[in-house]
């Protein structure tokens, strides 16, 4: 019998005994981090609410109870059963029934009222029927990208039950070093923004954190193949974390399983749906750039179905020496400060990944409380000595005038904007300025991924600001349902009209000018000085939003048969900083300030040259921390 | 055809092109870091001694001119005409004739008048018989390690030849990687003494150097395991470089052939006999203490098979991207500073290995002088703030006071010294104090593998320092020919009449008393209060040595039938420093302060916590150089 056969059965063991005698206890199986518990009981454990939550304490996992498939009561019955326990107004839109694990997947347009007072629907659900329920929200925008991913995770439930198991063998495998070290290996975004990859290793363990690709550079990736990452053979690493879905650091996670790579991927289910519309766009892009993108859109959904989901808060195994708890970021919809809690009290990581310190109008900021953090991995983006943004408010009022003077002109605006995160800041702000009646209600076209990017948000409102999400669950009041949105979905031709036609907002990705959409609403809106371009983003250096910013007027813009003509921009080019989905230097220099308990170690990453240089010797300075401005392919160690 | 065909076939070419019209070049070959040519006529190239030599500097590689086989003198003849051109008193006592190749190695007592000035006996040796003459010196003390080698070597003639052809593809394979780094991962030795480990790497090539033991902690042995290291399978390293044969250095390079290494390790050629000489030792010592050697002494005989032995200021090609250079390091026989030219000019790292700066009667000081050096890893062992060592003479002189004392009480003098290294400069001091009548000449008892190492030393004079290189030349002056001078082949009974016979000094290994015949010198000498047992070397931590030093009188012995038992030292316990084969807290430094060209980044290994930090920050103070302290299993990025 292997270790791992051995350890549930003596798990199945301990499980029997302490649950009640009348309670049957058929099997016991590793899924993912998760014990499912199977049951021909599966009411008695419902009506008793503190059993499954002592039975996790006492075994220090996360359990989960299912009926085993003798006992379930059929679909048809079960269905009826179940729409009786569930109010109306719960908004039920499917129900789906899975025989082989008994789980019943609900989804509804108001999840909370599925789930009841501390989880009272569910068990009463259970109760009834049997079955194991769980909740998902009917997106209230359509969103081809939930969807299609959740379409895709159903057709492929066989396979993913395959991998989940592995990976809970993975997790729960017996320790096997005597030796005890923490290492962290940086495979890119050192000295530079962009792909950021990093491998946290122990003698157990090997963890890769984000794998994206850099823009603007796009021959400049992580160096997956030094021995200390892939080098070994990709099933070397033992679980991806990926900390949030913008392509600099998610860009690259589909070619791992290319490179063979079988294991898990962390991150939040946002997270996981936007990286799959970023990357299935990032392929896009290349090909149509005439660029051979490094891997097929086969690979997304790979990637997409070894996604194990979690839940901010949530503290979960993910090596049999590393427990892993996600935070919110502040950053971008389902970003994260991971941390990562490593043998037993031995050491604690935390890596930052995009922070945005204080609440935005799409979040709250960055949480920087742990139980305990030794070293911390900090971006540093705008982390340079006078990197001070504008306050939002400021910000807000200046973007509202330059709107003002240039409609007065009869001029158009165009921004661009990454579709996650920055835009539906925006939307935000404009809808507010609109209803609020400072500047006046036209439309606002919204190009690029930018739409259904919204709609996913919609469909994740935990991630979103307490009083963003209560607005969002009034459909009256959702400000993303406002009537002046316009999708761009008529192509070439709708933006002809568009800029042919009277004042509007144009919002369009890509957020630095690097392809996309952006280009076309160059072309037609840069000859007339009228117009203006806003540029409320960081703007990488290679890329061409750099280049106008800093003054550029005449740009390279692909034309007909492929050739490249030059394009005269001669509308205003203006930069309105504050909106960014970064701290700046003082936030950044806050959440260490304020981060309880203050890390022994930072090691400051995620900016230029001269940003990580500035925050490390800042830090230093004003807090007495040792701080690192690493290289990328460095090593360091910790214990 | 393969690319390195091509090769070969355009450098045949170019080698043909080169040579006058009626030279014929039948073949070329790769053979480890040299190109072999064969040629019909190899009279004429041996006429002309300029041609090699041109042909060398313009192709930029190690070039050798081999006798097509067609044209050899069968070996009878041969003899006679290599005997006629060599001077009788050269003292042949052995030729061979390797048919395959056309070599003739010839074994003699004095090599350098087989040689001639300039080569210019040997090139003697090829007009006259065609065959291409390789020199060893027939060993002045019998070695049986020496002859065994030669022998094994002579035996494994095909296997090692297809080894070299191997190794010399891999060194000219053609340069793949776009990308440039230099890159140092530190494996052992790292604030701490013992298992000397290092990875050098660029984006071409991966090279090991060292790979030791740490004595008193057999099982802290360098982090192999690693990715960077053999994780990803022993063939992902394309060279060990070995700096010196102590167990701290080379006790695990075998081990690398049980892994599945099939490459080079190039050290000199004494480092090559040593290292076979002390790991046997090491495994016989591990199994006498019941532990399980960690490889069998096959594997030992893989590695003398794999050695490319290298001389001092030999800059050879190991790597299409980096070039190698031994230096002498002073520290014990064929010790080298290993210096690596990476790139054309890319980059270069020195390793110190252990050093002794100064002269020693041995050997001359460690060489410090680079065409260019921008990163030194240096050895700190007595690094410390006070780490200062007597003078040499003053050392020289308290020993014989110590000497001297205890003879005038009627008691012995025991040594625990380093059968490599400690032991030969300790019978040079004491072969002079007694030939000077400083201390009565009474018999000096080398215990251990003291005298075989002996032998290895007179087998290669050019590594020792010039004048004793030119003692050991005429056989009447050679010091370790001394009367006094008695080998311990006896056994146990042998030691017990010498402990209850009359004055007279034993060394005897290990030396740091962790096993090895000083334990019974303990047994025998130890309970006497008249004895004395005298450190001369450096005790490291949790070596019973070191505790015996720092006051412990009371020891566990392994005693008969396996059982320990507990012996009490009533002998004197004295220290005399200065004998040390590494330089002090003045010599390390002075060895960077005169170093041309002065490093930019020093990193401070091989020492304990204390020493390294010392040593880093007295560097950093006194020159400004940037300094580490690395741990183990951290890398360092240095482009």
């Amino acid at each position: 019998m292997s270790t791992v056969e051995k350890q549930l059965d003596d798990l199945k063991e301990t499980i029997a005994s302490e649950v009640p005698p009348d309670i049957s206890v058929t099997e016991v199986k590793y899924e993912g981090p998760e014990v499912v518990v199977y049951t021909r009981d599966p009411r008695k454990f419902a009506e008793d609410g503190d059993l499954v939550r002592n039975l996790a304490s006492k075994l220090r996992k996360r359990i989960t109870i299912r009926p085993d498939p003798d006992v379930l009561s059929a679909p048809e019955k079960a269905r009826e059963e179940i729409m009786a326990v569930i109010p109306e107004d719960a908004g039920v839109t499917d129900l789906d029934f899975h025989e082989d694990t008994g789980e019943v997947v609900i989804e509804a347009q108001k999840p909370g009222m599925v789930i009841g007072r501390h989880g009272s629907t569910l068990r009463e659900i259970t109760q009834e029927s049997g079955w194991t329920p769980e909740v998902v929200r009917t997106p209230p925008i359509e969103s081809s990208t939930v969807s299609n991913v959740r379409d895709f995770l159903k057709t492929e439930r066989d396979d993913r039950r395959r991998i989940l198991e592995k990976v809970g063998r993975q997790i729960h495998r017996e320790e096997m070093a005597d030796d005890e070290y923490v290492r962290i290996t940086t495979l890119g975004c050192c000295r530079e923004v962009g792909r950021a990859s990093f491998v946290l290793s122990t003698p157990e363990t090997r963890i890769l954190i984000d794998c994206g690709d850099k823009p603007g550079s796009e021959d400049e990736v992580p160096y997956l193949q030094v021995q200390e990452a892939l080098g070994a053979g990709a099933n070397t690493i033992d679980a991806v974390v990926l900390t949030h879905a913008h392509l600099d650091h998610s860009a690259l996670i589909p070619l791992l399983f290319k490179y063979g790579y079988d294991g898990p991927i962390y991150c939040t289910e946002p997270t996981r749906d936007l990286m799959g519309l970023l990357t299935l766009d990032y392929l896009d892009v290349a090909s149509k750039e005439g660029r051979t993108p490094p891997y097929e859109s086969e690979m997304v959904r790979e990637a997409i179905k070894h996604c194990i989901p979690l839940e901010y808060g949530d503290v979960t195994d993910i090596a049999p020496d590393v427990k892993l708890t996600f935070h919110n970021a502040g950053h971008i919809l389902g970003s994260a400060v991971s941390h990562f809690h490593i043998g037993d009290g031995l050491y604690n990581v935390a890596f930052s990944g995009d922070i945005h310190y204080e609440d935005t109008r799409l979040f709250n900021g960055a949480v920087n409380d742990f139980p305990r953090v030794e070293t911390l991995v900090m971006e540093s983006t705008y982390g340079g000595r006078n990197d001070y943004q504008t306050d939002r408010e400021d910000s807000e009022e200046r973007l509202i005038e330059v709107i003002n003077e240039t409609f007065d002109r009869g001029g158009k605006v165009v921004i661009p904007a990454f579709a996650v995160g920055r835009s539906q800041e925006l939307m935000l702000v404009l809808e507010e300025a609109m209803r609020e009646d400072k500047i006046p209600t036209v439309p606002i076209h919204l190009d690029g991924m930018i739409w259904e990017a919204t709609a996913i948000h919609t469909t994740y409102p935990e991630y979103l600001r307490d009083d963003l999400r209560d607005r969002i669950f009034h459909e009256d009041e959702n400000p993303f349902l406002a009537d002046q949105f316009n999708h761009i979905d008529g192509g070439e031709e709708e933006r002809m009209d568009v800029a042919e036609g009277d004042e509007c907002i144009v919002l369009s990705t890509s957020g630095m000018v690097t392809g996309g959409p952006i280009m076309s609403w160059l072309e037609h809106a840069g000859p007339d000085p009228d117009n203006r371009l806003v540029f409320v983003g960081y703007q990488a250096q290679g890329t061409m939003g750099r280049r106008i910013q800093s003054g550029w007027d005449e740009i390279p813009i692909g034309g007909e048969g492929g050739r490249t003509q030059r394009l005269t921009l001669n509308m205003d080019v203006e930069t309105v900083d504050g909106f960014s989905g970064h701290a700046d230097r003082a936030g950044l220099m806050n959440f260490v300030k304020t981060m309880n308990p203050r890390p022994e170690k930072v090691l400051c990453v995620h900016g230029d040259e001269r940003s990580v240089q500035d925050l490390s010797s800042g830090l230093y300075h004003d807090h007495n921390i040792r701080t690192f401005a690493p290289k990328n392919l460095e090593t360091f160690r910790f214990l």
